[in-house]
């Protein structure tokens, strides 16, 4: 009865042990790096592994429904994008509806994938709205359209952007379709859905296009 | 003697417990969650707080270097941006000597943070490359130019997105400063740095923006 108490009690001690030095080894990280630079580290990680490993999805798991809440999280992430003195010329249309989506997949060359995809966003800038003179639509529509594609990366999901503007006829395609007023200019469509996998991010890294201080 | 070891050992069986428990509690949220989950909520949750953080930086902190190395990074996740039939038209003039800075902000009314800012890129595109009769450069450098600007505020910098293009006279002030051919069209200039705090990000959520299968 004394050596079983023994050995128990030796068990005891080794538990207490493994429990302090876990304790120790789980505040271990914490204690070298303070928590603000480990944020900071771990969002700069991340972001720029969402940036790299972003590739145009074509390839997509038919059937399955993106929900509208994570199109809303989605559109949200583009309405967060920069725009030219605030003006945020941008208008986007959401399309979750089988029948719109395989009409566009129809009237669309470029964007067949739309038959498989989930939904799909169409970036659209009001040509009216202006600073001055000058119009920033396009350049503020397309960082729109970026922050869209990476919110879908970092999500799990695919998407690619296909080209509406400046083409004359796949405008007037879309402009009849989602019944778009005239100064209302579809930029892109972009399906998105479950990527099959097949579609691989590119290595675009070229150091002769950086120039230092003059080209 | 006989109490002190009762207590002591009563005092192991305690810490026994609380490490079981700790373990249980640690393992619990990788037990509900798979680790693919937990990943990818992480990367959605990281990279969607940087897309709603990322602001407009126009005040910096003054005297403190960006080195090349970060710049480079920063370029380079520029250059992951999705691209119109993969053309990459894009070029990037990146500045960090003192007296190219002050050229720019002494010429360019809009960019006179450019004096305080530690660097500045100023992404150009290439207007002869096309696809076809159409010329993507634009949405292509914007893409690029949004990516500059994630990556910038995920590393704990500050950016802000000053037009050039399609101003005739900021393009000429840059070009000629610049040394760049006529074919090489700047974009933008994005002075670069620490900011000072003062900038903040606006909500520009608007869900009258956002239209469901038609406008």
């Amino acid at each position: 009865m004394k050596y079983f108490t023994l050995k128990i009690n030796t068990l005891a001690w080794g538990l207490s042990f493994a429990f302090l030095s876990a304790m120790l080894s789980c505040g271990n990280k914490e204690t070298i790096n303070n928590a603000v630079t480990m944020e900071t580290m771990s969002k700069k990680d991340v972001t720029l592994s969402v940036i790299h490993s972003r590739k145009s999805v074509r390839n997509f798991i038919t059937g399955k429904t993106v929900p509208r809440e994570t199109l809303d999280t989605i559109v949200r992430a583009g309405m967060a994008a920069a725009s030219a003195v605030n003006l945020q010329p941008w208008q986007f249309i959401v399309i979750d509806d089988r029948t719109v989506m395989d009409s566009l997949a129809a009237g669309l060359p470029y964007a067949k994938m739309l038959a498989h995809a989930s939904a799909a966003i169409v970036v659209c800038g009001d040509s009216t709205v202006k600073a001055g003179e000058l119009a920033f639509w396009e350049f503020d529509c397309s960082l729109a359209s970026g922050n869209i594609l990476l919110a879908v990366e970092a999500m799990g999901l695919g998407a690619v952007w296909t080209a509406v503007h400046p083409d004359t006829v796949r405008i007037s395609t879309v402009r009849t379709m989602l019944h778009l007023p005239d100064n209302i200019i579809p930029l892109n469509v972009i399906p998105i859905g479950y990527p099959a996998g097949n579609d691989k991010p590119k290595d675009k890294y070229k150091p002769d296009k950086i120039h230092w201080n003059s080209y």
